[in-house]
């Protein structure tokens, strides 16, 4: 596994150039004011599949040699990213194999198998899961891509960040959600490519502050039960996100589920945008007062937008 | 009252363009695929106070002259107009007195008070709220700024569609939610002073569907009983908007109930921005099928985004 440069985010941002949409940086004067600073959101949240991890999934799909990519893709989530290896995957004309829990939520399900994803249910241990993706590599000759312990995922997922840089060159900061450190380390290299003194703040829910205790002690510390809402981000870092982010990472702010829920009420009001809990994060440190950007221009990665719109966070 | 010109609308948009954000235009793949054309969404959702109404009461408050701006301004209303009213009000720094009655929400006085919109009650009958702005009008010297019966208030509407034609010149038609007709006048005039050929298209939920009958008659019809969760399209057009509305719309398409609240939860779940019920009319009309635009480009003008979001529309 190797750490991925500048360049494979640029080759990365030309191969996903066809398929995955340049989301829009937008502003918003009432987040700007209670933020102390000025945001510009990359909004994820209307990429395809409704998240970023569509463009580490084109990205990995995408650079699979011909006879590769025949013998199909294979992981085992049942979030964003299942959703985003079956959509790449009927893009390129492949198949996706989505190894999943057979607890998930139906609605989970019917994502994947909306874009064309061929699921493979297990029982609902890591072990279980892990072994049950060895069993589809075995009988179908899949490529595994991981979620974010993928030098491409990466690379795709920084893509995000070179647009945003591109479209605000001048920004101080860019801040991005922490759980497994795809979209972190992908940010960090871009932003760290494109300007050595950018500042790369990530954000983490304290109910999943792995990565902040991991960047204190400097040694990868494992998970807690993960209890947030943020359901994004219960993940802890691989060796090579934490790699990536030691090097690469400020400082990570920790916010409580009031905060986080409080902060996407706002911006749901306020930017009028649809985004998810995990999402919110990012904003919730903003609103902290923790982060030492007052009076400058942050740059945001609203991660994504799917969300249960029969029930809201803040409703009973 | 005159009709208000293209040049009106041009004067408008100077007029307001140091106070008024220019909203995004955006689209979404599913939306287009969905409406069988492309989608093009004037996002007034996101526009001061969350609402197109900003870009009328900004043109009518700035193009006071000085002597008549001292005494202030008035009107009865309970909605995004009076929060517009207000807002604009405060910027060049004289009073709105906003007359509402007694039973309005909590919530809405409070929006009005936020912007600095100085409320008197009144009791929950038109009669009342006449007298009580007449009341106001003799104490104080106050201009009436009414929500669309007001040349300057259709003109500076209109400045949302300039500025759609001018990101997307070559559209087909332009689709505007029609209430008391301020939006939909504002938009014909426009829309028709760039470029004669585009098409006009009212969208109107059938439960308050006087603007249909009206124009199927040609002569102005009198609203029934307000039932339609587009709280923001009960009222029935002027003498002023329906004559614009008569020379100009090529016609008016109803939804109903059932299909504004789909709409509205698809833009939501899809496009990932939150539009209020009375915005989701145009999209209904849009999904609907009669339109008669398949294959072609249409703007939609998203008109507001003020929602409560402890209970959406869809929720039980």
């Amino acid at each position: 596994m190797t750490i991925p440069t500048i360049h494979d985010i640029r080759e990365a941002a030309a191969r996903i150039r066809p398929y995955a949409i340049r989301t829009p940086v937008m502003t918003c004067g009432s987040i700007d004011r209670r933020a102390g600073c000025r945001v510009f959101m990359k909004c994820e949240n209307m990429q395809k599949v409704g998240a970023f991890k569509f463009r580490g999934a084109c990205n990995a799909v995408m650079a699979l040699g011909e006879e590769e990519a025949r013998r199909g893709v294979v992981c085992h989530s049942s979030g964003n990213h299942a959703q985003a290896l079956a959509l790449a995957a009927r893009i390129r004309g492949i198949d996706a194999h989505i190894v999943m829990p057979r607890t998930a939520p139906a609605v989970k399900r019917a994502a994947v198998e909306a874009y064309g994803g061929r699921i493979t249910f297990c029982e609902p241990t890591l072990e279980a899961r892990e072994r049950t993706q060895a069993e589809v590599i075995a009988r179908t000759g899949a490529t595994e891509i991981h979620p974010f312990n993928n030098t491409r995922i990466i690379a795709g997922q920084g893509t995000a960040t070179m647009e945003l840089l591109e479209d605000v060159p001048d920004l101080d900061a860019v801040i991005a959600p922490v759980g497994g450190g795809g979209l972190l380390s992908g940010t960090a290299i871009a932003a760290k490519g494109e300007r050595e003194s950018i500042r790369v703040i990530a954000a983490e829910p304290e109910a999943a502050d792995d990565a902040a205790r991991s960047m204190a002690t400097g040694v990868r510390q494992p998970p807690r039960p993960p209890t947030s809402i943020a359901d994004g981000l219960l993940t802890a870092m691989s060796e090579l996100t934490f790699t990536i982010a030691k090097r690469n990472v400020e400082k990570v702010v920790t916010v409580s589920e009031a905060e986080i829920i409080d902060a996407m009420r706002f911006v749901w009001e306020r930017a009028k945008i649809v985004i998810e809990p995990s999402a919110a994060v990012g904003f919730a440190v903003l609103f902290s007062g923790r982060t030492g950007l007052e009076g400058g221009k942050a740059g945001v990665i609203v991660c994504g937008g799917n969300v249960d719109l029969d029930r809201l966070p803040w409703q009973k």
